[in-house]
């Protein structure tokens, strides 16, 4: 039996997603459907692959995650599968498997030709008439070069990339979280090799000091801003009890530096 | 082992579908519990029978059905339940189940009487009383009959009709989805019969023109609206990558009308 | 197999609950998971409590409820592992288990320190770290005192206390939920004793009259406000087919007052 999650920009209201699980329940009877989100930021190919980066390896192998935040659904983008580090993968190849590819020991990718409906699949849900009878294919276990063809040039998003000039560090915020932590593209390694040198670290965003580098919220009084590294490992701005983003008036893309103090 | 798939309008914070979900898991201990959504429009029983007719069909035969969208909870409307085209349901009589209806082949409807706590069933809380026993009942394979009595008058809803007047086709916005798609209620059939004699087809709401019929949302540049057929089948209004219900000021019930061009 | 229902503040759009649910499902492969909601107001510890009471019981005897609302994460607060009344809790000793142990028959509740990964624990995500896997190992039907030391003094919330004065009854409102009801904490044995004498009630909050003690919404026409005894065995102050919260102006906190008519 294997598991099949799903990740969507769909929501729930609408029955979309509800009709992809059902659509893998009928082609993949035995197979465990299971949420882990519909509240992606519709459109926000980014928001998705952040989101999946933090679970898809946490599952067991052989998982099955299924991810649709599909903006240009019915163009020619190509629809992909893929086997990555014994995780199973199906989505547009627009760029959302990014950080999953880019984190990859070991990855084989295909275009999904053979599955669903084809020509008769609906130009506008391709997550019901392609992705989702694709993930079923998967779930039976049934092999990944059936679908189609391999990729060897799967759609990267352009991630913005810190950089280190002399001793400090730059980057900028990727993503506000629900709790409005604000979280960067710097790597906690960057900062541990710093810090184990005994440089104390000084962290600002968009010119707003927010201190040195914490250990966790309760490291500050209530309504405070601090720096700390947060659980993907990337340098997170966040206000305690409280909603960094709104706090700080700061947004994604906002500026990050980290200086010696 | 038989899904139960629940649709409901409680939200998930206050632990009333949790409630729901624990009274089967108890009471159908092998039964595989799914939520479709539980984030429809508090009382508004339309886009519940709109999202539950997306995706029903699409479940395996053997499937149970829950719908609670039940503004009159604790009146003498009655629990339906029922066997359609092989899948069961049970829901409140007050039209949840009209476009279930209207598309079976097949369909035998009973008044839920003998399942769940009876006269001690809160009267605000059939769903954790009367419904979720009864989908229980069901999802143990035990017989329809059992319920209760057969209904033939169940509630259904007054559906806005299209017409065809001459050769131009009226009809109006049923729902707007979380895209911002507007979804009307003229259905496909008709627009392609015109299409199939060659008539190009102009498409206006409430007066604005969004042009002619569209493949899908890539055939117009980034903003600007289109008129498609969607995955219900249904003529749809949208915007490329944006929201047409706020990007036209259009809501529930706007007029769509289809002329030739 | 034993079933692990989640209950967080976490929403899902950043992957935080499916992350859980990925180490869950690879600790303990045969589990069912199931989500109860991830959608409690962020860092509202009396909202989860409320909700989780709402549904534990309902679920089968075994059944391991998960429920991280946690805004002390990473400060020295327990991680507390339970059994009440045959069903299985984790949760940050936060008063999180404030309702779940003030109706139990039967507790034992441990500090969970040998579960997880310990000092490797990311200090932003205990509940990646530390509460799920405590979960998977209750999942795992391994003994609770495994997981570390009895505790005797779990934290608890400081519940506002209803009482009566002479003939009357006062509480305060405890929360609003989604449909607008709002929840106090006069229990409905109090008013029922009341009622049993005969005595005709009138009940108002912060100085509005809404009436009577009703049975259900379609009691009062559409729009009026009423009181009636909720699904939890408390008054509760509703308006039919609207937002009593926001058609009265009122919210958590206000006050309560039922007099003899």
């Amino acid at each position: 039996m294997r598991r099949v999650v799903l990740l969507t920009d769909f929501g729930t209201a609408d029955g979309y997603a509800a009709a992809m699980a059902g659509v893998i329940a009928t082609a993949a009877p035995s197979a465990l459907i299971e949420h882990a989100s519909h509240d992606i930021q519709p459109g926000h190919i980014l928001a998705g692959a952040l989101a999946l980066s933090r679970y898809a390896r946490l599952y067991p192998v052989g998982t099955v995650h299924l991810a649709v935040v599909d903006p240009g659904v019915g163009s020619l983008r190509r629809a992909l599968a893929a086997t990555v580090d014994d995780r199973l993968f199906v989505a547009p190849d627009n760029g959302l498997l990014t950080l999953i590819l880019r984190d990859a020991s070991n990855a084989r990718i295909v275009a999904v030709e053979h599955a669903g409906l084809g020509d008769d699949a609906a130009p506008t849900f391709h997550g019901r008439d392609i992705f989702a009878p694709a993930a079923a294919h998967l779930a039976r276990a049934e092999p990944l070069s059936a679908l189609g063809p391999d990729v060897h040039d799967p759609a990267l998003l352009p991630l913005p990339q810190p950089d280190r000039s002399g001793t400090d560090v730059h980057g900028e915020i990727l993503h506000v979280d629900r709790f409005g932590n604000l979280i960067s593209n710097i790597p906690a390694a960057w900062l541990r090799s710093l810090a184990g040198e005994g440089v104390a670290l000084s962290v600002a965003v968009d010119g707003v000091k927010v201190g040195p580098l914490r250990r966790t919220y309760t490291d500050v009084e209530t309504g405070q801003p601090l720096a700390l590294i947060g659980s993907l490992d990337l340098l997170e701005i966040s206000v305690r009890d409280g909603h960094a983003g709104r706090r700080l008036g700061l947004r994604r893309g906002a500026h990050v530096a980290v200086t010696m103090a």
